[in-house]
């Protein structure tokens, strides 16, 4: 193990360079352009004030949060058909933003939020592996950046936010679990998983899949203790961002 | 802990009873009704002479598994509108599927399968918690029939399967770890998860959500202990149903 | 005429073996699994507190009864695609559906059924021809115990259905006239024809097809006469599934 | 019965007036504008130098003719919505489209069409009853100018019509059966009935549905009787508008 | 320039022969059959007592104008296929649509028709060039008959029209500035150009365009000032119309 | 007219400030974010190794451009549903795609491109008004890095772009001609106009309409004027983008 290299020469518990940039897309409540390594997702953040149709439906109170995921048509080495070109639904795009939604809504209190729905959009504008765990914890930021926003315009009276949240990704490669790979990386590992955390460091979501491969108990754990260490960096990096 | 009581008597490490029943749909190449106590899921395996378009576009050679799940309307205590007619496609459903899909292939060696498609389908008759857990379950076990057929009718030279795989459902209830939750319990559960995993003690998927909520590790630890306990429990059960 | 034999020994008047097993489907207010031979089909039926979108826009009082049909992608020999999957509405199935909703409400009080939309679906777990005739006569058992324990249940506080309803195959097979056609039959017929009637007798539907071919006034004659005799021994059949 | 007076002052078997104006669509190989009264359909026949994707899928020979059916939007009282609009599928379309390609399919010698599809197109530009009717009598006479045509430009080397082919409504109008209904008499109509014949007097399609309520056989009988009646009628009126 | 010859001998300012039908579908408010030479087009309008769902989200007063634009399926000398057939939005169409509709807007006054829709359809019986502006030529004559009618049934008090429309091609077929292109030139043309204008000379909608080619600014008003003569004859053919 | 002042404090020929960024997506061929002021589109190219298969139906040889345009979410004030949710065509975006691309080609040797469609993706970041005029004039220069890099790969042989092109519009703001509206001069304009010129000065599209009005020949004339003198500047600013 002393001697494996991974191809862009990082240790296995090595984070790729994180960047987040704030205010990308100005007419957003807030927004951010976050970058692990190449991959480089721009989201935001935007307030509209009315529930959707089902909490009206089901008589439900208070606010929601709903999540959407894209990748732009040249986000791709080769170019990726839009879903609405195509006519139908994209599965995996479906899969990322009930993820993405989940994710924030955890760490949400939507009492606070009544009436309100907070819409966070995530296009990704270049993929390199890791676009949805970018895209989480670039979201987290463009909200949290929202909510400061609509807290200081007095729309929101209190801060719905009860903890941070982030996402990274870990793997098997060449049976060696690494932290955050990279797409070259993510292709040839046979165990993928995505790990989602608090900035307090509870979890909200483990998903651990074997790519057409199993794996062993000791392997799973190997994963989780990686993920740890990768969300308790990028926590800091999103508070340094959050403090700007 | 001593005094907790699950709603239906069960201990935290019990299964709902199990039943399966070879040959219910006899034009598949194989099909079982299986019930996890009150979700009842009819799964069949059919055999396709050809690929799918992306293989071929992608120059792939071997065989492939595509699976599908779909609740029938009158699965669930209120009707539930078909996907046809709702025209619009199920974020749900589309996970699962893939998620049944990408299970069965971890244990399938698609080699042994050149130039040949095997169709799993879930259709839900009665949902009452863990449909995707009993889906994989039974679909392992309707995609085995068709593979024995197969290589009875010298279809098939080799056995592709080089495993058995079983899911279940563990969650955090009232703040207790139980196994395989049933509808109510799911419902009120705070964290969800799925396991699954191969008769020979690998794991292929674990995935662990907080429903709008948090967890510990500790706690993540125990779901996946339980997981690993009730799927040796379902292994024996497939194996009897096979071995008939 | 004497020495025909039809290719599974049946005589030109005579049923395939119909059985019918009430309860299939426990979360659907009433359900069946209807059999015609081998020709299999789930049908149940579900009430819903609300009218159709149309009734309203129109001002329309009453009730209404909606029915949907649909094959299980493995009822057929080669695996059907489901509808959903396809993206494209198959125009046989409406025509079905249709048929069966209208063959039920001929013997509907709506005026009974103030607010209330009775849902039938029929859904064929094997198909070897005359799925739309065993639909529409397990569809009248699900509809019937449903409305059994809306009754018991004073949901309802009278019986909407005034009679019941039966539905049976004819068709000329290699120049001779037969009842209930299955799947090679229906095949090779050059007429095709569909016969709905009440238990007491009446004419609900009659359809009567040339297969790319055409018949004459004799040949139509015959084909009702059969009709006849097998919604006599439909209703007979019927009666004692719901008097268990 | 003496005493019974139809709306427009009609008696039982007396057809509306009925037109036929050929050329209408002259981009077309045949065309009609057919009139029953105030519906007015036109009517058109095409020629494709192929055959449907699914012929080739299953090896099929011989040539193939396909009908569409619309109503103008401005066919009705009240504007109807575009199928293209409402982006939703019209279930009476869909019948009615598959009715008229059978109609004519039954006279027709597909082997005489080899590699060549027939497009018959029915677009209702004034509604009052009977479109469907009209349509395929329409189709009818565009068809056969179309094969006139194509057998004159040596396209077609024989003449695939075996057969003329009309189609005419009869339904129980106030306890009366009357031939040929308009919209007032269709809509108040409890049985309604539609009879497809060949000029030589076979049958092609008897339907006959109940709305929302049953019929006697004695009622059966009349309708097909006050049927051939029609179809004898038209037959003439299309054999004198493929005369000029 | 003098030599010049246009295929069907007119001169570069001749339109082709102008015929306006008036009453082609009875069941609309107002209609006509309009033919710019062998193009045919029948527009008709009609009135809806209700407005579109975004000017009530809106909350927007008045009335509103809403066009449909489709080619019949046998307008062309090859047979197109229908766009709910094809279920897929035809481009070209909805550019077409929103044109026809922006132009009768322009010269209505939306005030004097509270609560009113007035639908305008045109559908394409042959198309052979100029079907765009042929629409807006007849639906001009179809909308002002339908009010005129409207005022007739006091259904509106005042005429909401304040001036006439009329629409022409132009275009460079050649080398040389023509008016009014049939199908044979459109397609040579290099330079394609359509003018809306009102009755009084005002300008509502230039639209000119490089068929994947460029053109000089003494081309462009050479196109520009065809339009104008060709609006003035058409104007006086218009009013013809409406005067009968 | 001395004394008007737009709302910007621009003179009546004033462009907003152009900026012109290149690589801003870094696996596209050639990509730039373009801002006309406030407007911000990030404008994108990629090469495809095939061509659209309607061009291997019609048997076309040489290469193609297709152009897709689309607004971001949050790009507008109020966040905009993504045509891929709505699951409805969106009639504006496909007039501003088809217009991108014929703009495009008219000034490509579609000849020199053999076997090869170039992808041009516009997808509009921050909204303020002239988003389609932006997306042209940023496709190019897009679409010409794209170009250049495919000549130093060998990939392409020769330069297929012959010209330059740009877009910008015009339109009658409180009955004065100004040149680049903003979104709150063009919600006011009376009349809207789009130029694209080459970079030659040669015209490819003028489309200028009235918003519910009508417009003199004279201010048509002015409208032109000002197109010549924004080309004319924005070809500049282009050629120095494409310097560096």
């Amino acid at each position: 193990m002393l001697d494996f290299l991974r191809p862009d020469g990082r240790k296995h518990e090595e984070l790729r360079p994180i960047e987040i940039e704030t205010g990308i897309a100005p007419n957003a409540t807030g927004s951010v352009l976050i970058k692990f390594g190449k991959t480089q997702v721009i989201c935001s953040a935007t307030i509209e004030n009315k529930l959707p149709r089902w909490m009206h439906a089901q008589g439900l109170k208070g606010g929601w949060l709903t999540a959407e995921y894209s990748m732009l048509p040249y986000s791709t080495l080769e170019r990726k058909d839009r879903d609405s070109t195509r006519g139908k639904v994209d599965g995996r795009s479906i899969e990322i933003q009930r993820l993405i939604g989940r994710s924030l809504r955890a760490v949400l209190d939507l009492g606070k939020m009544e009436g309100k729905t907070l819409w966070v959009d995530c296009d990704v504008l270049q993929a390199d592996g890791g676009t949805r765990t970018a895209s989480i914890t670039g979201a987290y930021v463009a909200a949290k950046l929202a909510v400061q926003r609509l807290m200081g315009d007095n729309v929101l009276s209190a801060d719905p936010f009860n903890d941070s949240v982030a996402a990274v990704s870990t793997g098997v490669f060449f049976d060696e679990e690494v932290l955050d790979l990279n797409y070259h990386e993510d292709k040839e590992a046979s165990v993928d998983a995505n790990i989602v955390m608090t900035g307090s460091g509870k979890f909200i979501e483990v998903q651990s899949s074997g790519e057409e491969a199993t794996y062993s108990e000791k392997q799973l754990q190997r994963l989780i203790e990686l993920g740890k260490i990768g969300i308790k960096k990028l926590t800091e990096i999103q508070n340094k961002a959050l403090s700007v």
